[in-house]
């Protein structure tokens, strides 16, 4: 059996402890560091190595991965460790702009970097097939170079050397993600006083919503080529026409339209620009706040 | 060849004619009537009969179809015409309400009826394989009856013996849609001033969101045994701290997040409730307008 490669993991959270486990379980040595120790004890059982401190465990190894409570973590453990030569591949959920930050703190001392968002729940990890997987930005060399290693908890997608864009797609998946929870919250708040089963909609709604994922693609589509009409079949002022009876019927039921409204008032605004004929996409123009 | 049902159709807009298209095209003879006669012309060219009168088209056929404007223009069109022994199927755009009052006005007036929900635009109409289909509600005995004929256009869901529900069905999913479709413009806010191509942006976003819709299935086993706790992975108190970073993000790239806020809003109300632990879910609990 080949050697695998070893590795220094900070941060036993949920989420950093299903990582170890995941390496350990394919054999990889793990030290890892925990800034409550008790944290440490699960996977000690399992073979991980402990360190004492967040130095002695970034000493331990080249490759050091990072899955903290939040960048302010990040900065806080590694301030007075000695990165130089190190490859940092950093797992903490943040911003773009964190990343970026993260990025040339690191450079400047001497590591390479690679940020990943991950785009999983723990009981994903370490699961083929699961579906999770894990968005890196920043050092191509990094990446290719450690690739194996990292797709070992989860699948790989690499989005570009800018350290923030894997934040930023993991950001912008989640934040679509939220609409959905919202549609699909106003959507049982209506059906749920009716006498039809929690079960018999579900699927319903899951797989109409599934197949109107197909709107992200001609939605990209127009804004590649700037051109919110490309394509349309529904235009704006139809769909706004037809979001009279959403309202209605939320009336009827008795459910607040709060989760609904924000994106109707974005479409009527731009209707009243004069882009009825275009698809509902152009409403991305409104988005942008003004520059101060 | 066997003889294909006769019926009539009222209505000609966009949908009402690639209905009655689908219809023909079938080897159904249909007789056709519209407010605006010229509408008429497309399908009397494939072989339609167009009637001069409401009365005169609904005398021709036992099975009638409406596909008007909206709920007024059914009792408009309908209202000195003799209904009786009819099968009265109403595709009209309406809200739950809408419905069953029309069926109990067209029961009163000796009419079976049955109102449908259409889950496609018109290219999809008559189309194998389209994905579009229609919910229907009422008189089961109808629907039995001329579920061949129904079945032309575009695929056919039963959803109950409640007139409203098939309208209920339809506005609960297009609801979800649109939480759904300002989740992917805010998505597309977000990452449209970075060098990211919004064709491979898509692709994640759409697999992402697919993989997501199975949180429609948690929802309804959660709501279905009236416990927000079950099967919990990321709770409530996660998901709140964890919202931190899309709005801080949302900042960061100039975004407003006005289509995020009132569903984190939402969620920061029931954490304060103290379901922490529970599922996001709960935020349907939250919904309901007080009863004045």
């Amino acid at each position: 059996m080949s050697e695998r490669t070893p590795l220094t993991l900070l941060g036993l959270g949920a989420m950093g402890t299903a990582l170890g486990r995941s390496w350990l379980r394919a054999g990889h040595p793990v030290t890892v560091w925990n800034r409550t120790p008790a944290r440490a004890e699960p996977l000690v059982d399992e073979g991980a190595t402990v360190a004492t401190s967040a130095a002695e465990a970034v000493a331990a190894n080249q490759l050091v991965v990072t899955c903290l409570l939040d960048d302010a973590s990040v900065g806080e453990t590694l301030t007075e460790v000695d990165l130089a030569g190190r490859d940092l591949v950093n797992l903490t959920t943040g911003t773009p702009a964190q990343a970026r930050a993260l990025a040339d703190w690191a450079a400047a001392r001497g590591a390479r970097f690679l940020d990943g968002g991950i785009m999983a729940v723990p009981p994903m990890i370490g699961v083929p097939g699961s579906g999770g997987y894990v968005f890196y930005s920043g050092s191509r060399e990094l990446f290719d170079r450690r690739r194996e290693t990292l797709a070992v908890p989860a699948g790989t997608t690499y989005v570009g050397e800018d350290p923030g864009f894997a934040a930023l797609h993991d950001v912008a998946l989640l934040s679509a993600m939220t609409g959905m929870l919202a549609g699909i919250a106003h959507a049982f708040a209506l059906v749920r006083g009716e006498n039809i089963a929690p079960k018999e909609f579900a699927p319903l709604l899951a797989g109409w919503l599934t197949a109107m994922t197909a709107a992200a693609h001609k939605a990209a589509d127009q804004i590649e080529h700037g051109d919110y009409s490309r394509g349309v079949v529904s235009n704006l002022a139809m769909q706004v026409a037809a979001s009279g009876t959403l309202l209605d019927t939320a009336e009827e039921q008795g459910v607040s339209a709060e989760l609904l409204l924000p994106y109707l008032n974005l479409m009527e605004r731009r209707l009243a620009a004069g882009h009825g004929d275009e698809d509902t996409t152009g409403v991305v123009e409104l988005l942008p706040k003004p520059v101060p």
